[in-house]
């Protein structure tokens, strides 16, 4: 894929070490879904491949230096099924290799010539970070509204997709009704994605997920099925107990309390009240999608959101 | 100051702990030195106050940028006689205080027309990035040539000034000779600049430094003074088997040993010939100078650049 060039070449890097750790996270995969959205979302103007690319490759560049600093922060040793930057190279090599691909990412975006781009992109980035600190203050906080988990999520995942969309109606310069839904679509469908990931925390595998089940829980990060099942008359008062327990003690001294929590979400009704909430973001996204002209594109990017909701890892 | 506040606006967030850190960082003050090579470099060409300024402050940014995160990775507590961000919020914040100054340095480039320039910088952030992991790398590394650490400072430092003075002849549009000869003064004034740094890290005092006399010999970090100490007969031997020892033990242990090995290098010939070093640096910067028009602002660019290997903190 075109966009998978770019990417690769765009890590390529004087120093090896630097160009390793890029292409150690590069080749661990994901889905690149943001320039898909990217290239998609391109088709209602203009198509310009070049412009195109440049864009998805700058947002994919953007996510994957945010994932690389996340994962110094969560101290988190595996991602899609391979160990972390930080866990293979460390966390001093880590940080700087997220600052590389910042770096690169400032590279491909002065291809793209609307300035107004840089200045949403750069504001993007400001909240993108705002989200993962009020992830880490909101740790192990049982109180917290279900709105507040929603900001958070909007912030964290939703606002680079709906970057993603925007972007390739921008640069396609498709007119501002459309740049306008193909946004609103993006940040629907990136919240549906967020709530879902969330979800399959609890009901995929290990093998599934290449790291652990209920990995959220066992950081202390509520997430949607935490938060609904909290909720419950007395299952959500014995989950409040048990979490409490793990905050206040050592991991290992609780880990038979950390598996009972994640049993009882698991067994509530936190995940189906999860499941309806990502569809309830999913209709708002196909809404958005049904203002735009009925083209092939419009339907793959219908068939991804569906793709979005169901998958199972 | 114009710069100041415009450094200030822009650091300003929605998010009031993002406000708190990066603000904290900027009240503690630094020379503005890269900014004030900008403008003054800016004065060979059209002055155009207001993209010097954006010029200034993105590279201000930038280089915030990278000091809370080199503090992260120091593990540096103090720094300009102020507790560091991290020392004061956190590795966590620190790390995504960083990456929103970046940010916001992004949003400033956006203003300036020449596409080229984000390609530079981009190049220039990478290469920085480079030398911070050449830094660690060469930890402890006593046989290193004094040519790696040259190379090393360069990326490390001087290449931030040379963009400084370029950016400020670019923008102004100076012309292609005048570019090129405050590029040359920008990386010779900031090799000097930075290997005054280095012999002042052992001849000043720690309340001239803000931080502990040594600060980079008790951190394994080989400058210019310990390089051409460790090549002098017995003393070097003798520093040599220090560092080793202080390599191979726990730091608490063998304070006395880095205390000796610092008196070593502050008795011996190293500084002085790091002084001579630093010296000729400057000699290339003001032949740089001298090929620029005899205007008020190159005095100021010389009599900057004499302040810088003089200086004493």
């Amino acid at each position: 894929m075109f966009v998978e060039n770019r990417l690769h070449h765009q890590l390529q890097s004087i120093e090896p070490i630097l160009e390793e750790t890029s292409l150690h996270l590069l080749q661990a995969g994901g889905k690149r879904l943001r320039p898909v959205f990217v290239l998609l979302s391109g088709s209602f103007g203009v198509y310009d491949r070049d412009l195109l690319a440049s864009a998805a490759v700058a947002i994919e560049l953007i996510h994957m230096a945010t994932l690389v600093h996340d994962d110094v922060i969560d101290n988190a040793d595996m991602r899609r099924g391979r160990p972390t930057v930080k866990a293979n190279y460390g966390n001093r090599l880590a940080m700087y290799t997220g600052d590389f691909i910042f770096a690169q990412a400032l590279f491909v975006l002065s291809e793209l010539p609307d300035k107004n781009l840089h200045k949403q992109l750069s504001s993007a980035i400001e909240r993108m970070t705002i989200g993962e600190i009020e992830q880490i203050r909101d740790l192990y906080n049982f109180d917290q509204q279900m709105r507040k988990y929603l900001v958070r999520i909007r912030r964290k995942t939703a606002l680079l997709i709906e970057m993603s969309c925007m972007l390739g109606g921008v640069v396609s310069e498709a007119g501002a009704r459309h740049v306008s839904a193909l946004r609103r679509f993006g940040y629907y469908a990136g919240m549906a994605f967020q709530i879902t990931d969330d979800i399959l925390d609890f009901t995929a595998t290990a093998q599934q997920l290449g790291k652990p089940v209920g990995s959220d829980l066992r950081q202390g990060n509520m997430t949607a099925p935490t938060l609904f099942t909290l909720c419950e008359k007395e299952v959500g008062d014995e989950l409040r107990e048990l979490l409490a327990r793990v905050n206040a003690g050592d991991a290992f001294k609780n880990r038979d309390a950390l598996e009972r929590a994640v049993e009882l979400v698991k067994s509530g009704s936190g995940v189906a009240r999860s499941q309806a909430l990502a569809n309830r973001y999913l209709e708002k996204a196909h809404a958005a999608l049904n203002t735009l002209p009925e083209t092939r594109e419009r339907g793959i990017l219908l068939a991804m959101s569906g793709f979005i909701s169901s998958r199972d890892r």
